[in-house]
């Protein structure tokens, strides 16, 4: 059974957990019935193994990783795989699958133009 | 004149900073002849200040800042605001106006699940 895990790198500010609980959400009621589980590599919880984990004690062998980060940096490239290959490693049955960060969608310079465009002064 | 000061948060990685440095010289292009600079928060320079100055040298009066996050964290919700306002509160003659951040672009759903549909396993 297939499962999505949300990777977002977590922040101080409760308005920020607010607004990525609220996306997770959205995105897990688009995916139904698919398993969907939010986690953060750091400040917030639960954390990336605990939403690997999540997500197998609901059934899942097949995890799909996506990065919510906007760039390559250590994060993406680094730790978030090292974390997932670890895990992987311990849970022989499970296959994980780590996606492109959000950041590198084809469609982001658009939004960022659109932005402009829609606002400025 | 018009100007749009891209704010990203910086990074320690050089492959992100060029990721930045690749995104900024597409929307340049983009918004050509519009006034158009790169800044950062930290770690990387030129800081917010050293970037709303490149644009006031090159003749803008109006600029409209462009948040390259994705929550509304402390650096979207204070950090960047209180840079903007003192370098506004210093050169009379200039308005800023600061746009919603990346991530609040309501078609940012979408791009979420077309990464996961596109890439499943």
């Amino acid at each position: 059974m297939q499962a999505v895990l949300f990777v977002s790198h977590g922040s101080k500010s409760p308005k920020a957990r607010q607004e990525v609980d609220a996306l997770a959400a959205r995105l897990s009621a688009s995916l139904a019935p698919v398993i969907f589980e939010s986690a953060f590599l750091d400040v917030d919880k639960p954390s990336i193994p605990e939403g690997l984990e999540a997500c197998v004690k609901r059934g899942a062998d097949r995890i799909t990783v996506l990065p919510n980060f906007l760039n390559s940096g250590r994060h993406v490239l680094e730790h978030v795989p090292a974390i997932v290959q670890k895990f992987e490693s311990e849970h022989p049955g499970v296959v994980c699958r780590l996606l492109p960060h959000i950041g590198s969608h084809e469609e982001m310079d658009r939004l960022y133009l659109d932005l402009i465009k829609q606002t400025s002064c």
